[in-house]
């Protein structure tokens, strides 16, 4: 692999495991085995690495969002595009963990990133268009937005959800059928919008994305007394 | 006011306006005309002071999401409470900002931050068995937690939502309206699970959160060729 390749891959596995904030090019360097300068040869900074990484990601969402043409949109899908999608975001997680900050530090970035969002939106606008156009779901322009604003959040920020709520310790990693469950928490939101036809299968489908958390948080907070008290 | 509660409120708002991450204590001693000696004489370092925000946040939260007694929920009660939830959120933003990376750095808020979100989620399916007693809402056990789990990362996350992907950019700060739309869009979610004697109340009370977003975001993303063929 060329040395270019090697600083992208490793930066975005560094990056999603111990988030961006704390891996400097010198860390970076040092996990790759080659000199900071063989690094600032190929990038000028860790910004630049960065809008790489990002444009990459925004590829990968847009390939992923299209529509399949010559033939009706189908539940199923759907369900393939939301799966497709939480995967994509997970493999580019340390994106969405403090978007913010990347994007005060870099307005370049932030004019691209805002321009994507439309974009995407466009796309998820066109998916609630496909599925009511094949009489599976009855919504209004204004609902498809509403609906469309709450999925990209959930999606965005379901990996940071489960490691800051759910797993017992921030340090663990999820397992697919963790990140998967993400997909399941958008479609019962939408199952609501369905035609009467479609919720029976929206609703089988979304079972098969289901995995349980609450286990994970059933345990009676004993200790809200002291904590109410403190 | 006494040094450490300039201190406390001095580093809630750079917090907030600036991100946790862009604030040393040398900054926030000179933002508040002390040395950085008085400040270290209050706090040991800028973790004591994150964890005494969470603290008085916590405190807010749980007293906010008490459910009242000797009466009947209604859905007013419920979007008022959703409407004090969007505010004390936006008043303690930089802690959702990058959440995970606060935990990350101290354990101990960590396992603080676990044992909170239990007693938020104890309190929110409290909520939502107040709205069924009331015969406003019908749900299964496992439909509360869906919509416990949906309702806070679009609480959490739509200060961030908004910053990154509607305002034109970052540094511009949330009117009271789009701060309130945050309300509109759970309650959208949860119109689905009312009896049908409460859905329209719902609709409508919903409706007065509501405050134009896509008037934002309806330029046409012309660009879109140029950014999937670059």
């Amino acid at each position: 692999m060329k040395t270019r390749d090697r600083i992208l891959q490793g930066s975005l596995e560094l990056f999603n495991t111990q988030g961006e904030r704390a891996v400097t090019t010198n860390h970076l360097a040092a996990h790759l085995s080659i000199s900071p300068g063989n690094l600032y040869y190929h990038f000028d900074n860790k910004k630049a690495i960065i809008r790489e990484l990002y444009d990459a990601h925004q590829q990968q969402m847009m390939a992923l969002l299209k529509i399949p043409e010559g033939r009706p949109f189908t539940i199923t899908d759907k369900a393939e595009m939301m799966e497709k999608l939480v995967q994509e975001l997970w493999s580019h997680q340390f994106l969405y963990r403090d978007l913010e900050h990347m994007l005060v530090e870099d307005p370049e970035l932030a004019s691209q990133h805002r321009l994507s969002f439309k974009i995407y939106l466009d796309y998820a606008l066109k998916i609630h268009q496909a599925l009511a156009d094949a009489g599976l779901q009855e919504t209004t322009e204004a609902q498809r937005r509403d609906l469309s604003y709450n999925a990209w959040i959930i999606v965005t920020n379901w990996i940071t959800f489960i490691r800051c709520n759910v797993l017992p310790d921030t340090e663990q990693t999820l397992s697919p059928a963790l990140i998967k469950r993400g997909v399941y928490q958008v479609l019962i939101i939408e199952q609501a919008f369905m035609t009467p036809a479609a919720v029976k299968e929206m609703s089988l489908l979304a079972q098969t994305y289901y995995t349980d958390i609450d286990a994970l948080l059933l345990r009676d907070p004993t200790t809200t007394d002291s904590l109410i008290c403190a």
